[in-house]
């Protein structure tokens, strides 16, 4: 039998609207979600857990509440469970989060930037 | 004050031995490892998790009991908790590995392929 990897590149290629995580995989209960990223998010926080950017295309900034970090394609950054944060992205970047099943990515509801969520693509 | 992002090449720039994961970041529980392999690893199993590879640069296959699966650069497959597998790459391949702190390379000690544990980078 033949397993087939997931293509991140592909999956990407199945949808275009900023700020909405797609599930691409499982494992025990994190998930691996792809998002597109354009303008500023919103100031938020996820009590419970950390927060794993992947840049995968594209560059970005993560505000905090004292500072800030760039991030560029291949590069990396844990956000901390509690920690303020917010993403933002001058053009489309490709990023890749890893959190715990169940994160909402505005921590709270906060309208209509808050995404469905664990949809799978 | 600015943070720094995780730069995955630089980090690969950082050590040249073949099937010996280096830890660069942290996520609640869960850690992020980098490794360069080349050649056939043994078969091995986790009991208690899933385990996540992403390859970075290069091509690797993990053989399963029942199969294979072909992983090219910006490709991820999750092995199952319990399922044997046994990966390889022809050429040096760069990959990250998603799993709980404290996770074995061989699943149970294996001789001189049993690398050592938590090494960060």
């Amino acid at each position: 039998m033949s397993y087939k990897a997931i293509n991140l590149g592909n999956k990407f290629g199945k949808f275009s609207d900023y700020w909405s995580p797609r599930v691409v995989a499982e494992m025990n209960d994190y998930q691996f979600k792809l998002a597109k990223i354009k303008g500023e998010f919103v100031w938020h926080r996820h009590a419970d857990t950390d927060e794993v950017f992947i840049v995968l295309e594209g560059a970005m900034k993560i505000e905090l509440p004292d500072g800030e970090v760039s991030l560029e394609a291949g590069e990396l950054f844990v956000v901390p469970r509690g920690v303020e944060h917010r993403p933002s992205a001058e053009m489309e970047c490709r990023i890749m989060l890893v959190e715990p099943r169940g994160v909402v990515n505005t921590g709270e509801p906060a309208g209509e930037l808050t995404a469905e969520n664990d949809v799978w693509i």
